[in-house]
């Protein structure tokens, strides 16, 4: 193993979440990431402090195959980004502003660094090596504390006009609804995203639902969106009927992204897809009401692949792209 | 002129609408429609006598420049369409189920014919010729008795796995709200086609709303979107209002289009785009309120520059990307 590690070439990718940082290392060729590891985001530390963990983790995994050996890093944040000065300009989870990532990185590891936003890398991820695999049109969905969204057309991230495409979770679909951080009404992420999951259980309570979720928290606005998820799984039918709303409207989101993008796949990751089918069923449900039977059925809804390594997975890959042209 | 038209090398465009038929010649090279007719069409009377129809204006049009100096023909028509086997599957305006249009219109006429839906040829002259000429990446959006769209990316309509890409009325923005023709609730046709406007503006006077529209007509079924149009420009208070709705609603569906695409351009034609800056103030306020600043600034939101023509100038367009591989 050691030794084909060593004959292989590598490119080291990074997914730096809100919660976690992952690092690891993917073969040039593409193929599983290896040397994987973990470690808690612990934001509040500040930028510096992140940094400084993500260059300790890239030097472990670097040492494991040689620094020769490895081509380079790709990595996926946040953003919004300037991804040609390789700044995070805004992170509201994190709390960074104009953070010059790229050059805090590549000045001690001294090899080349890309950043991608973290939904394409998410999404070029699960294209290159995960559940949509080579299809043409993929878009990818991350149901986490909010929800982002990446395209993935021809083997490359869309990326619009302003590198600001692949914004699913702020699609209107109830245009005088909940209110959304981002200023509109009616935003997906408004319904579904974990931390809404959260505040409309916690409504729900304060409104005397009669559920388990009330009495495993003295304070109902402890709940959170994995409580709401197992109680669901449990049976608990406030909590059932919490994750079926929320799966109907991912489901008419997911419609509206049939309806204009025609897409072959739909790859959902993220920690509320990890709800399985008690959120996929009443979701593909929604979809087969909502979108036209030919674009319904050209398209697969499923699961990611690899819901926890794809992004760095996808942020090598965005490396191997933008250095080598193709993966 | 005569000379001009002899030496140059043509196409000749067909765009069938519910409403009327559209022929005739683009510059092969590019340039402004010449010897363009029009006629109703009439769908009553069947697909044969439509096709009929079509066919003697192609022949008046092509006996102009001389049948040698066309290279083929372009249509437009609604859809769903099997384009590799240039039928019409289904045409809920015309009546039209598996009408074989391109055969139809190729045996008469002796010259290649090819087919394609009529949003993605508005959209593709409107990129080709018209206001967002080649722009990366256009959208277009037709406001008649339906609501179409148009993608294009890198210089071609952006189709999808199976061809049904590019639904902008079928985005629902109002996901328990009003119940649309394809089975869905809140669709933003379902508010603010043609039609829509008719029956909202119709129930609004039914409930005794104030405006001249009551007075205009005996029958509030008979309300016309262009009469609700009008009476705003006149200043009738509810017709303003209601114009101001389906603004914001179709200000929404295009916030998303953003959100999801990060678009260089929104062309927006079709009957109910001539209401003009009444139509378009309150949606660009609404884009305004919803997209993200990078995007909105990133978008231009206008007017069709060739409303009459694009759907025929987008077809003979299509037909010179299918033969020569680009415009």
């Amino acid at each position: 193993m050691a030794e084909r590690r060593a004959r292989t070439r590598w490119i080291a990718g990074v997914d730096i979440g809100g919660t976690n940082l992952r690092v690891g290392l993917v073969p040039f060729a593409g193929g599983r990431p290896v040397a994987v590891s973990s470690a808690p985001t612990c934001a509040a530390r500040g930028p510096a402090a992140v940094v400084e963990e993500v260059v300790s983790m890239l030097r472990m995994v670097i040492a494991e195959v040689g620094r020769a050996n490895v081509a380079g890093v790709g990595i996926g944040a946040p953003g919004p980004l300037d991804r040609s000065r390789g700044v995070v300009l805004e992170t509201p989870n994190l709390g960074w502003h104009d953070v010059p990532l790229v050059d805090m990185i590549a000045s001690p590891i001294g090899l080349p660094v890309i950043l991608d936003n973290d939904a394409n890398c998410f999404a070029f991820g699960e294209w290159w090596l995960g559940a949509g695999r080579g299809a043409e049109r993929l878009i990818g969905v991350t149901l986490g504390t909010g929800i982002g969204g990446g395209i993935i057309l021809g083997g490359a991230p869309y990326r619009g006009a302003s590198d600001a495409a692949g914004e699913v979770g702020h699609m209107s679909v109830d245009y005088s609804g909940r209110r959304c951080a981002c200023g509109s009404r009616g935003c997906v992420e408004a319904y579904a995203s974990g931390s809404a999951i959260t505040a409309r259980a916690a409504e729900g309570i304060a409104r005397g639902a009669d559920s388990a979720l009330a009495a495993a928290v003295g304070d109902p606005a402890g709940i959170t969106a994995e409580m709401v998820c197992k109680a669901a799984a449990a049976g608990d039918g406030f909590a059932t009927l919490m994750i079926d709303e929320t799966a109907r409207l991912i489901g008419v989101a997911i419609s509206n992204l049939i309806h204009l993008l025609n897409p072959d796949v739909v790859v959902i990751g993220g920690g509320v897809a990890g709800a399985g089918e008690l959120l996929f069923a009443p979701l593909r449900d929604e979809v087969k009401h909502r979108a036209f039977r030919s674009a319904a059925r050209a398209c697969r809804i499923v699961q990611a692949e690899r819901p926890a390594t794809a992004g760095l997975v996808g942020a090598a890959g965005v490396f191997k792209l933008t250095v080598h042209g193709n993966v």
